[in-house]
């Protein structure tokens, strides 16, 4: 049975909620791109009042009549459309309005009070308000996993990417951590025995990094009469599938960082533009996910453009654009700059080996709050211990411990395993992709990105959310997100 | 009887509806400053959707019954609130859905041939779509008669400036054409026996330019806590109270342009900063009409900024920014270039002496149009003969004649007055201020705006809506609109 009237009027529906939701993406690239100071207050609450409407039409009553009356489509892009409809109004209905607004506005205070702490860093400022989110996180994650038949946490983390498990999730990292702890060693001694890599030195104008990030962004695809690059504090992506908003940041004595960021966020950036443009504004036609997210920047930025190939072209370009000289410059070096991997406190900073660690014990700590077997006051502390178990290292103060992310701080709980699980299938289309299309490297070799994301657009992008994140890569590389590919290609480039 | 409920209910929808409203403000700005040309559509259904769920909210049927209910405040404040709120509510409900969006259909469409006729200078091209906007216009004016009781072309008019009839501005424009006609050549002839303007010749750095329209931006009282000044192709004044946004351009040929642009733009962005925070977000909050705006706007640029004090002050600021030498850069040259009356076809580059002309030719047309009287084909040629009726020229082509304005190609008719009825007010409200306020001019001459600002700060900016033009101007300068300032105005810059 199939009601497309009623379908129909769904359709308009969340076209509008998806219009509306535009509207927010640019409005929050803006706050933190350009805007004022003094406009965060006025901003806080337009972007409140966006959430609102939105909410109220997922949660109208003629929307569950409409659901239900719609019966099966029979064709599968509409059948996931409605299907994935039913699941954002399942979640929204979840959640009692003022269990919403409760969060937004204790969110909002933790996030201010945290940007003062991680500056004093002083977690005891801001552990009274992180317990506030957390005690309201903790009220969402029960009122979803009733409705949703999920653990709390699984239904906080079906949030970010849906259909990935705790079960799963756990087994994948449990099996990263032994290879982990038989690989970093290792890594760590033949990078001892290679020469250690020569620091740039020198002055690297902003602008010119700028432009050097706009051209390897149009290069990889990016059409700028669809997109901007801007700064702001910490790059990130954001806008709308027709208007994609990059930020970067430049440091003036380092003009290794930008290049690989500027590929990062390209890669999510081409996503949202490779989405298919006939169920644009449909739940079908959006990302599949946070995993499904990550796994774009980082076949990009970590995949291809830190493979042999890449850099080799990658490092001309580098030494032409600031008339590079001397050993420093050699692309042996800037490859050396490009894959150092070390143990370190940051998780945004490190490499690609040890980023897993960072996650995985986020994944262990957030888990455990929202279950209430981890006291707020006890975090530091916890995330001493796990850091010192996966990396032996312990965090000099709380600023480069526990509050270095701002997630948490934020309400975001259940999204951290998304990095790993993107990373791992990263790997997993590479592999595929390498497979079925043999000119792949000798492209990268001349800087060429196309072969790649041609592919991506085809396997990845042009899927929009019709398949989930397994169903995606078993379509797309032959079988359900496996981390084998990921160590492969750890052992391949580090240990080979 | 005054329902206290019932009003908060109302308080609570109109500051969610004004909250919207601030997001399609930021939306605005960005589409016209930075937004990449492929973003248009999809802002253009962002802007479209948000002004649906605004006018939804303004006439859901709660509404009608909470005006009601409401009774009659005792207050001032919320008793002009409340009339404020039933006017909104009475026009938003004159109009039937169908009707706003055929003419945000039709207004944008027409925009884009707009666009593109103006650049082939060929009206023809446009004139079928200026048609079926005028088609709509005239709809929406003869709905709006009908509920207000006002005559069509009034209705259109009072969405712009509340309160101002065709009687009184006939009246006003009508003596305004009297002076002129002696004026002018009078002027003429006294710039004929002067020394001619020496235009500054070399180059001008855009971002020389941008530094100093960001001091005297700031000089005048612009807290860049809370305010952007940004580029694009027209200069403009957007945002909101909170979080105001200037945009300028640069002619890299002449920085004499700029310097007044953003003052005349910074005159709207203290209005918005100063309107009355208590009433942020409530009808009665905002910006008293746009004439009332456009006299912000130009008791900064034409009244305080072209004066000779504030010019002597401004010369030696240019003079130093630019290391200017010779007799072009003489301050007596400056004000000659900042002064220069000259009968012209553009609107927008007008003096302040030739400005009513265009508009009073304006207003004549557009009244024909919304009565029937005049077609859209016979615009052209209506066009020429007004034109050269008031100023004894004639447009060289359609470009310069009735293309060059965006107004009636995006639907507004009835704005034109406000420019000259602004004017007019800015003349009358500097005659007060400089009759109770001894120091302005000594302060003008060094460059302090304060004395002024401060003035207008609690006679205009603090009053937000609660008094419409005329009330304001009655209790800021002792009468109505009256144009008298105004001819003095002129007749002692340019005739004594």
């Amino acid at each position: 049975m199939f009601d497309p009237a009623a379908y129909d009027r769904l359709k308009s529906r969340f076209a509008r909620i998806a219009t509306l939701s535009e509207a927010g993406a640019m409005l929050g690239w803006d706050a933190a791109a350009l805007m004022p100071p003094g406009g965060a207050a006025a901003r806080g609450d337009q972007l409140a009042v966006l959430a609102g409407v939105a909410h109220a039409l997922v949660t109208a009553p003629e929307v569950a009549d409409d659901l239900h009356a719609a019966g099966t489509p029979e064709d599968p892009w509409e059948a996931a459309n409605l299907r994935l409809m039913r699941r954002d109004h399942a979640r929204a209905t979840a959640l009692p309005a003022d269990l919403v607004e409760a969060e937004a506005r204790a969110n909002s205070a933790c996030e201010k009070i945290w940007r003062e702490a991680r500056a004093a860093s002083d977690f005891a400022q801001v552990a009274p308000s992180l317990k506030t989110v957390l005690g309201l996180v903790r009220e969402r994650a029960a009122a979803l996993s009733e409705r949703l038949k999920l653990s709390p946490y699984d239904a906080l983390m079906d949030s970010y990417q849906p259909g990935m498990l705790t079960a799963d999730v756990q087994a994948l990292f449990d099996r990263y951590e032994q290879f982990l702890a038989a690989a970093l060693p290792r890594v760590e001694e033949r990078q001892r025995k290679s020469p250690p890599p020569i620091r740039l030195s020198g002055n690297f104008p902003a602008d010119t990094q700028e432009k050097l990030c706009r051209s390897l962004a149009a290069r990889a695809g990016l059409d700028f009469n669809h997109a901007r690059l801007d700064r702001s504090l910490h790059p990130f992506c954001s806008g709308t599938p027709s208007d994609v908003r990059i930020t970067m940041r430049y440091d003036e004595t380092d003009p290794v960082q930008s290049m690989m960021a500027v590929l990062h966020e390209t890669g999510h950036a081409l996503y949202e533009r490779g989405l298919p443009p006939a169920w644009s504004r449909q739940p079908v036609g959006a990302a599949s996910g946070m995993a499904a997210h990550e796994s774009q920047s980082l076949i990009l930025e970590m995949q291809a453009c830190r493979s042999d190939p890449f850099l080799g072209w990658l490092s001309t370009e580098l030494v032409a654009a600031f008339k590079g000289a001397g050993p420093a410059w050699a692309p042996s070096n800037l490859a050396r700059l490009w894959r150092r991997v070390e143990r370190g406190f940051i998780r945004v900073d490190a490499d690609e080996m040890t980023y897993p660690a960072h996650v995985i014990m986020r994944f262990r700590l957030e888990r455990a709050m929202v279950a209430g077997d981890l006291a707020v006051e006890d975090l530091p502390g916890a995330w001493a211990e796990e850091l010192n178990r996966l990396l032996g290292i312990s965090p000099p103060d709380d600023a480069r411990g526990c509050l270095q992310d701002i997630h948490w701080y934020e309400g975001m709980f259940g999204y951290f395993p998304a990095y790993t699980l993107g990373a791992m299938a990263a790997a997993q289309l590479m592999a595929a992709a390498r497979a079925v299309v043999p000119e792949l490297d000798r492209a990268l070799a001349k800087g060429e990105l196309a072969p790649l994301t041609n592919w991506l657009h085809t396997h990845v992008h042009a899927h929009g959310s019709r398949l989930d994140f397994n169903d995606l890569l078993t379509e797309a590389t032959g079988r359900k997100l496996d981390p084998a590919a990921f160590e492969a290609h750890l052992s391949s480039r580090y240990l080979s």
